[in-house]
């Protein structure tokens, strides 16, 4: 397999685009990315994108995608992973690059999440749980993530103070990407005084619905050196994995099994430990997510993550970055593009083009991107070349 | 690139399957796979399916699937290019193994249509088409293909029994298949006589709501000499392009642009012309729609594929077989897996076990499966080892 790196990013302002179609922000994205990449013409491309069908009574995203961008024949797939769709369209594209099959792949992601109001949403998120044995029976997505917050409360004695601090330090960075949502400082008391929305879940440890696109250029290393107008960024490491669809079956709710291996396998294809890693972005859909997702892949023993965030050690200026972009909390999350736009935030950092948040010296980043109750995980590991 | 071939294959029976759900579905055609392919173990899967959202309220299907085949924590991508999903996931699958990345991985397809009344599933499938532009007007899928039909007829003087004659074609040839949704020979009046869906489409010209899953083993040509039970079946080509999403924006609506281009991509990459091809199967989701796709992609001249129904060409014993498996028309189409049942027609008779309904000689045959009005289209080559 040979090597590839990402040589172009592009991504909408997110938030509620009540002015853009499902195709309008893809099309942006793109754009954007190819001509951040210098290029006018690409050779296959993917889009994540998790509920076309329930959101916009649109599926078929592929073609009507490319359609869009102008670039017809080319082939176009659409892949889905619930919140993870735009980890593995990363993936695959890489996968197809490495293969030698093509040599420039976009890699992209989108979702239209306001065209419906709070109840269809909620019912198209709760599709990426399992149907017939958990969503049936009426829990929510903050329900199951309520679950995991309660056993792992009981379990390390962590309080909604260091959950709420997830929260706190994420919103801190998003208050510095244009691109965000949110951008505005909430404190510790607000997130604890914000309506109950599955106990011990507040509003504010929540991530919102979002509408927006991200997108990125793929490209084998080779061609790259002939063609990239700024400093490419190596993939070091790809790693995908599943566990099983419901929260149920699994022996540890609290740990996420996917991610574990996902990573494991992203750090042995890049040869290097968690210790290596500059800055991470990792799928903190509630609070609670962004402490289990760091302590599974091992950069905190278990019980730490939390007093971890409390404590500063994952902010902007602190040991180990954890969501400088200001992750799914304040960026927000329109479900199929956010794991692209990890990638992008990864990019731009090790690029060192993040101006107000860059991370100093930052030259390896990793990207934890999930899917459900992480019944997928995607983990990509991204080095500066 | 890796050379790839094919060492197993299964599919339920097609139909209304009341006491199976998705999952079911799925895991029963991918064990049936695995079985024949004489493997305990798989490195990764796709699978192809169109709307788990609106016809089973289930996204997530990649994560959901691997779950209930027990293969967890094997990456599960689900991909959707409508009712190409199924050819989509095959090519995916392709690329992985050709890539080096994995050398066994499973490539499935599934769908539950039965679920939801007729008018649900008429919504559902009219999201392969453009909704802001066609579909938001109230055209359903009949109604795209009668606008080709009227087109078509006008253009080369076909009757409604050339169009016919393809239905009564693919009933005789589902006869045989035990798999088949429709195991009856119906007659060209029957057609004629049946009701009118969209004129000039009557019942009979119209592939069914069908629930069923495919599967299929592939694997690299090296590790299958060591493992393979049966003889592999190896693929020559494989070729995938996009049109426009909306009709209206092509010049000629008769001609599958996207088809053309896939099958060349195929051809260029098999070193073969049509010429050389023992048997097809083509996406038949109509009458019409067999005959543009055949002459779409060189195998007949413009006007002459229905007439090559009416005379017998394209039938079993006939010059060049097309769709010996029943096609859609009479094995039935659910949607997701049709594409891979497509693969698995030309492997049963590329190992000379179709039985009744063997090609006599078959040596190499192609499969071509379409997603919405021809927006994406799929092909593929492949040969006997």
């Amino acid at each position: 397999m040979r090597e590839v790196v990402v040589i172009g990013i592009g991504m909408t302002k997110w938030g509620e685009c009540w002015k853009s179609s499902l195709r309008d922000l893809f099309v942006e994205a793109a754009m954007k990315a190819m001509d951040d990449a210098g290029v006018s013409q690409i050779e296959s491309l993917y889009v994540g994108c998790m509920s076309g069908g329930l959101f916009n009574g649109q599926e078929h995203i592929g073609p009507l995608v490319a359609d869009y961008l102008g670039v017809c024949p080319v082939p176009a797939v659409r892949v889905e992973s619930a919140c993870a769709s735009g980890g593995v369209a990363f993936r695959q594209a890489y996968i197809e690059v490495a293969s030698g099959m093509s040599d420039i792949v976009l890699a992209g992601g989108v979702e239209k999440m306001t065209d419906v109001d709070g109840s269809e949403a909620t019912y198209a998120l709760g599709t990426a749980a399992d149907q017939e044995y958990e969503f049936f029976h009426g829990i929510t997505f903050p329900g199951l993530y309520a679950l995991m917050a309660r056993v792992y409360m009981q379990k390390y004695g962590i309080t909604g103070e260091d959950m709420a601090s997830v929260a706190v330090k994420n919103h801190a960075h998003g208050l510095m990407n244009s691109h965000a949502q949110f951008q505005r400082a909430i404190t510790v008391e607000e997130v604890l005084k914000s309506s109950m929305v599955a106990d011990p879940l507040h509003l504010l440890d929540c991530s919102p619905i979002t509408d927006g696109a991200a997108a990125v250029i793929l490209c084998s290393k080779e061609k790259a050196m002939s063609l990239s107008k700024k400093r490419p960024v190596k993939i070091l490491g790809s790693g995908h994995a599943t566990d099983s669809i419901a929260l149920h079956d699994r022996k540890q709710i609290e740990h996420f099994t996917s991610t574990e291996i996902a990573a494991k396998k992203a750090f042995a294809q890049a040869k290097i430990g968690p210790e290596a890693v500059n800055l991470i972005e990792v799928h903190d859909c509630f609070t609670i997510a962004e402490i289990c997702a760091l302590e599974s892949m091992g950069f905190f023993a278990p019980g730490q993550a939390g007093k971890a965030a409390a404590q500063g050690t994952t902010a902007l200026g602190g040991k180990i970055p954890v969501n400088v972009s200001g992750g799914l909390k304040a960026k927000g999350h329109p479900v199929g593009a956010t794991g692209i736009a990890q990638i992008i935030e990864l990019v731009e950092q090790l690029r060192h083009e993040a101006g107000q948040r860059q991370v100093a010296n930052a030259k390896i980043g990793l990207a934890q991107n999930m899917g459900g109750t992480a019944a997928s995980s995607v983990v990509h590991i991204l080095e500066a070349c």
